[in-house]
Formats: C-alpha cells, structure tokens, sequence
C-alpha cells in the first residue's frame, strides 16, 4: 500500500501544510498541492463534511488521474447549536479574523463555550475505491484569540487538556490531537483492513 | 519543543524502527539507537510497564546526557488472567518463535483468545523532567502465527477491527494503530501541555 503521488484537494494552504507534515513517508511519496497541478474549482454544495470531501475528492481524482484526498472540516459550537458546522469556513464574509471576531460576538455573554472541531476525509482512488471516515477534537472557545499558528477559528479553540489555543500549541503537538489527525489515523486503519497488495 | 538528539533506549531493533518511524521529524531530529552509543544492560525489575520503562529512560538518560525515551510493553491475555504481561519478553525461555508457540499452547482449547497489547512509555530529560504515560490496543489471539512484519507476539495478535495479525499488515499501518502509537500520541500531547519553550 503505497501512493507514489497523491493529490491533496484543497486550496487551503495551511491543511496541504498539515497533511504533509501527519502522512507516513512510507505510505505517500509526493503530496502534491492541487492548485498547482491544475486549476479548477469545486462548489461545496453537500449538507455534510463527508458529502463535501466526497465531491471535492472526486473533481481532483478526474481531473488529474491521480488518487486524491480531501478534507472537509468544521466548528461545531454547543451554545449555538452546532454552527457553524459544515459552513464554518464560509460562515461571514471576509478572512479569518473578521470569523473569529463574529465568533466571540455570538458568544458574548454565553455561559457553555463547549465546542468540537469535525473533519471528514474522502480518499477517491480513480477506477478503483472511495473511502470516507470522520474525526474529531473537543475543547471550548477561549474569551480573545491567541497565537500564529494554524489557519481558521484556531486561535479560539482550545483542545480539552490544554490551556492554550490551536494556534498557540506546536504544529507538531496539534498535527497529533487535531480532528484531522484523528480522521487520518482512521483512514489509514480503514487502508490497512480493505487495501490488499 | 525540539529533541535535537533523543536516545531510544533500547536494545531492540524492532522498537528503534517504529519509532524512528512515528517519531514527528519536526519533533527529533536525531533519534540514537541505544546500543549504538555504549554498552549498557538494565535489569529491568519493575512491577510494572512504567516502572520498567523508567529504569531504562534514567539509565540511558545518565549513560548518556540526553535525553532519553524507553517503552515497556506487554501483551496480556484474558484467558491467562493478563499474562505474559509485564513478563512478556522473558515468559519463556528462547527467541519470539518458542514464545509464539508457548502461547497457543497455552490457549489451546480455551473459547476466549481477548488480548491486548499495552506499552508503557518514559521520556527522560537529564536534569529537567520525567513523564510517563500508556497506551494500549485490543485484539485477539489468532489460531495460528502469520505474516514476516514485527517482532514478538505480533504473529499472533490481530488488532480489533483487522483480519491480519500484527506481524501482516504494513509497517505504517501498525504504527498507527498499535499500542505504541496510542502511548506515543498521549506523550506528545503532555510535552505539548507541559513544556514550553
């Protein structure tokens, strides 16, 4: 069980960053970023993570041939009843920061902060199999962002068992309690009982 | 959080690749096998996985300067009330082919083949800290040893969740799954928690 090339489909890239950094080198030889392969863009119309990485993971399958792995993944906040969920990157116009501010103005004043970050993978192998899995990394929503690290809502969400951010902890640390770090290891598990070679 | 150089401390070949290969890059740059640096036998005399995974980080961690990381791990099955346990590599006398053959002897004719594999690990800073930590995998006792990957009882032991043992599926499948995998995640986290720099 080996890629010598697989596609990340994604534009994003701090998660190209992430997932080249958590795949095995034994399992994935080169991890080509799909903006610069060709260009092409995906509507990420499915209702869920899992039929979003799906559609994502089959556009770049086709259009390259290639295996491909995609990754769609969200926010979920308990106090508003898990928004914004599957449409977490494009929950309010504008970058990142202007998402986090819109966060803690929901927030404000709300006592449970809980929340979970969600990823679905979808490995598309082109005429041959597609598998999807999800993972997930529950924590809370801190009152102020904080830290540099990693992309998103990741300066609010602190993971359960620590007290700083996604953005303020290593790479290297979130790389193993993330949510995408728990749906790789699941995908890779799921590789391991279904692909024979 | 950076390990520049990380004595493994053990003298087996099997645990040195494993972890050489879960080991983050950005985490250690140089992981020393243990024998490879000098000459040093611990006895190890715990009680228990994290006692003897201690005995052997210290030691090393003394030998050596550096800081050092050990696992102790054992395979415990239910039918045997939890042995060979901590016992594991020294339940009988020989090489893992006398103790993979002492162990179906053992479960021969018992209906319950449950297991699990438990590691301990222990990381070692000379002069700054000690953590320890455990994890460990399910599974069961196959009727027959199978496969070439591995060492120990990894012939025998198929992980919940798989039809192959330990010794079947590929390296970088194990080392996400395995009990050693799940030891290793915890302790990365805990130095994410515990150390800053």
């Amino acid at each position: 069980m080996f890629f010598e090339r697989l596609v990340l489909a994604t534009g994003n890239r701090g998660k190209y960053r992430e997932f080249a950094a958590m795949l095995p080198g034994d399992l994935v030889g080169e991890l080509v970023f799909a903006p610069e392969l060709t260009r092409l863009v995906v509507e990420e119309t499915g209702e869920s993570y899992v039929e979003n990485a799906l559609l994502k993971a089959r556009a770049w399958a086709r259009a390259s041939g290639l295996p491909s792995l995609a990754d769609d993944s969200g926010l979920e906040v308990a106090a508003l009843d898990g928004a914004p969920g599957v449409h977490s990157a494009r929950a309010v116009p504008g970058d990142d920061s202007a998402r986090n501010a819109w966060l803690l103005s929901e927030l404000e004043g709300r006592e449970d902060r809980t929340a979970r970050f969600v990823a679905a993978l979808a490995l598309v192998i082109p005429g041959r199999r597609e598998f999807v899995c999800e993972g997930e990394c529950p924590g809370h929503i801190a009152g102020a962002p904080s830290g540099s690290g990693g992309f998103g809502y990741d300066p609010l969400f602190i993971p359960d068992g620590f007290e700083a951010s996604f953005a303020d902890i290593p790479a290297e640390v979130k790389n193993v309690v993330s949510h995408r770090a728990a749906a790789l290891r699941t995908m890779i598990g799921i590789l391991g009982r279904e692909l024979k070679e």
